[in-house]
């Protein structure tokens, strides 16, 4: 399988890239879609190079794309050279249109010096503008990460699973569910970092509007439409800011194996826009 | 740098491991700590390969390790490399000593595909015996590392650092902090699986009997003492189920940067054991 190794020393991570600048730069041109590049190996064949799948999605989307997500297991479980492909598609976006965010997917949460580990793997190694977080050990584990002001912290709010509920329902003295809880606490940490956003499910639209209530501004990343079978309309209706803006929605599958992504990702952005435009 | 480089094709991951039987004969043996493995590149000399670091250590603790504890983020971070050191690490363990069991230190917590992707990762590109896991998105979600019964899932709890009670002391109606009410869930799942245990730090000796008064049998793994000041004496006392055994007890930095390894090594399990021996 061939690749474009990326050596570190030689070709640096691109610098002056702001996520939430970058974000807003998307939506000002009506993009809210983030393109999920999971090459999950039940369903990309093994005689295709999961870095030239990549640049083929990539190379068919990158006009319309908001954001494009990898989900970091899917290049983990291929061991070292599935790193490698994981640092050579950022690579690739980043060369083919510089103004397009790249979420790392990897729900990180560990404290101290591992958390430092973490940054650096995120920000660094892999090049990514912004990563996904677990709340579970606090602002003060993740500060590696918030710390990084130009990249952005994406916390764990309510996630889209149908099992969500076990503790993100879990209810404080006053009724308050420990999902909106955290969401509050972030946007506290956001007035000093600046750089942070949550992670809403599409498949909760309802809980998606009480954390809008309770968060006007910060961007929501938004997964769960597609194959999870989430609300589309009622995710971007309740999760849009006063702008009509302040998300992106999230497909992975259903994009990637399209039979067309190009078509799936333009039609997606279509509906998007008329949702988050209506009255 | 020279590795030995383990191929997954013709290496295969040693078969009939079970991760909670080798806890127990680790137990039988009175070993109780586990070695983390963590090359933070600020402490290891450049100079030095992390393979051979990590095995000048392997070699200088195998006879009286419990376990050995690998952080994920501190190979990550160096990039294909680093993920092949990990490997060669773990397989250099298996070789030396199947008896030992081996925690991958990743704190993992997806979803569907992405967390079937994680549990490959962990136990078959990686061959760690048990995984560390986020609680935040409920049992649903973790079943792909529930269903490989042979593999320990070791559940976030109560973790180790400062700012750990931000949400993990969030209180339910009758009072019940999230996260005893996430041990007495974890407690509910290994009914069924019979495969999981607890993180629960050192630094709260006094929340550490609270959980063992919750889940008198799931075993925990107690990180936080050493550099973190955790009550290693209390920690033991009150994590120690009614056999006196029940818990492993993790020292990283302490050990694996002291001027001797073993020396260390072997003085933490000593104190531990007569901590946990006493009335």
């Amino acid at each position: 399988m061939q690749v474009e190794i990326v050596n570190r020393d030689t070709d640096p991570i691109p610098q002056n890239r702001n996520f939430v600048e970058m974000l807003r730069g998307q939506w000002a041109k009506g993009h809210f879609i983030s393109v999920g590049l999971d090459p999950d190996p039940e369903r990309v064949p093994p005689t295709i190079s999961v870095l030239d799948f990549n640049k083929s999605i990539i190379d068919a989307t990158i006009d319309l794309a908001g954001a494009y997500k990898p989900n970091s297991a899917f290049y983990e479980e291929r061991g070292a050279s599935g790193i490698q492909m994981l640092i050579d598609t950022i690579a690739y976006i980043h060369e083919k249109d510089p103004s397009i965010p790249v979420i790392l997917d990897a729900k990180r949460g560990d404290i101290g010096s591992t958390m430092s580990a973490y940054a650096r793997y995120s920000f660094d190694t892999v090049g990514a503008d912004a990563v996904t977080a677990h709340p579970y050990l606090g602002k003060e584990a993740l500060k590696p990460l918030l710390e990084r002001k130009d990249k952005g912290v994406i916390v764990l709010v309510r996630t889209s699973n149908k099992g969500a509920g076990e503790f993100q329902d879990f209810s404080g003295p006053d009724g308050e569910p420990l999902y909106l809880n955290v969401a509050r606490h972030v946007a506290e940490w956001n007035e000093e970092y600046g750089n942070c956003a949550l992670v809403v499910g599409a498949t909760y639209p309802d809980d998606i509007k009480l954390i809008r209530q309770a968060v006007p501004s910060l961007p929501f990343l938004i997964p769960g439409i597609g194959t999870q079978g989430g609300d589309h309309e009622n995710a971007v209706r309740n999760g849009r800011d006063a702008n009509n803006q302040g998300f992106i929605l999230n497909s992975s599958s259903g994009i990637i194996f399209a039979s067309s992504p190009r078509t799936e990702l333009e039609a997606l952005t279509n509906m998007t826009n008329q949702f988050r435009m209506a009255a």
